[in-house]
């Protein structure tokens, strides 16, 4: 059993963690890759279909790749859970608007996630995103 | 005016709760009638439409059934209320991916949730689905 | 450093301006003008494109008006930040379905919203609505 400021500390951590998903998904919005990638521990991994940029050089690079498509993710269905009080993992599911060669895409997929708190601040130390389909808006899904 | 422990307690169970929707979300998705059984009171209710399996096993029967239609559930707008330490009620929206005879369809609603403690664990004691709309995503709802 | 007590009245204040902003989507879902114009400030503006009404007798209006199109508001990504004990800032991220001219839409977009808590309740003194797309299901976006 935790102790009043353990369980408070706890509770903080979450809330912080959440709001760092929904920063990342403004930045995202926004097209500013210096703001992503400050949201990385220094040695953080996005994991992603066939790359995987590691380290705020590689970070900046791909989101600035990323940030001409305007993507606009949209987060839901956060569970935490903690290693210790500086590190935990968690499972977010993801919707993202986007626009592909000139069309609206809808993307649906979840994040498996792992934080880590570097310089007092929960970073993500691995984005892993497992994306279900990535469709044209105007014809949905096939399996 | 609760007392410290209380309120402590009380955010606890808030967000506890909160990931119990996101956990049933994630089962739902991964098509694991076993897990998502498991977030439901022994004598807890999964109310819809014409259906309202109630218990373990009609529950699972109900879940793998609907298994193979790969649901991919989203939950926004989450409001919950307590009656005690151990009751609460809850409204949630959400919106649903789900392959049906082949198509791609979009489901929005919200589920009117009752929550209890049971063995100390927050479950479904019923949710209770409100659907607006289930169409063909290339069609889009009519009303 | 803040101490245990007003580290859990914060916590108190996110949870409950997050409940805000919940109890605001399904207001708007039900159609139900007089349970929305509550959840704002005797003085509070929403702004949207053209128009700003402000005070509960304009937002009755406006609000009635909006009732019948029937928005379906889903709120995601959600950063609060507090200037002291009564005021606080945020950003959310919001999809909408609603009808127009009898067919389907969806919207995309965030809001930027000021709170204040008055007679001890959490409610918006301004919620400025920056709208991304506003497009027919069935065709997506352009940009």
């Amino acid at each position: 059993m935790m102790d009043t400021e353990a369980r408070l500390a706890r509770l903080e951590a979450k809330d912080e963690i959440r709001e760092l998903t929904a920063r990342y998904c403004h930045a995202v919005t926004d097209g500013d890759a210096d703001r992503i990638v400050a949201f990385f521990c220094r040695d953080g991994v996005f994991r992603a279909h066939t790359s995987a940029p590691k380290g705020h050089d590689e970070l900046r690079a791909f989101y600035q790749a990323v940030a001409g498509q305007t993507h606009k993710p949209f987060i839901q269905n956060h569970v935490i859970e903690f290693q210790d009080e500086e590190h935990a993992t968690g499972r977010c599911s993801v919707e993202i608007r986007v626009m592909q060669d000139g069309r609206a895409y809808t993307q649906a997929g979840h994040y498996h996630d792992t934080y880590r708190r570097e310089d007092g601040v929960w970073r993500f130390a691995e984005r892993h995103y497992h994306r279900y389909h990535n469709v044209p808006w105007t014809e949905g899904w096939q399996k």
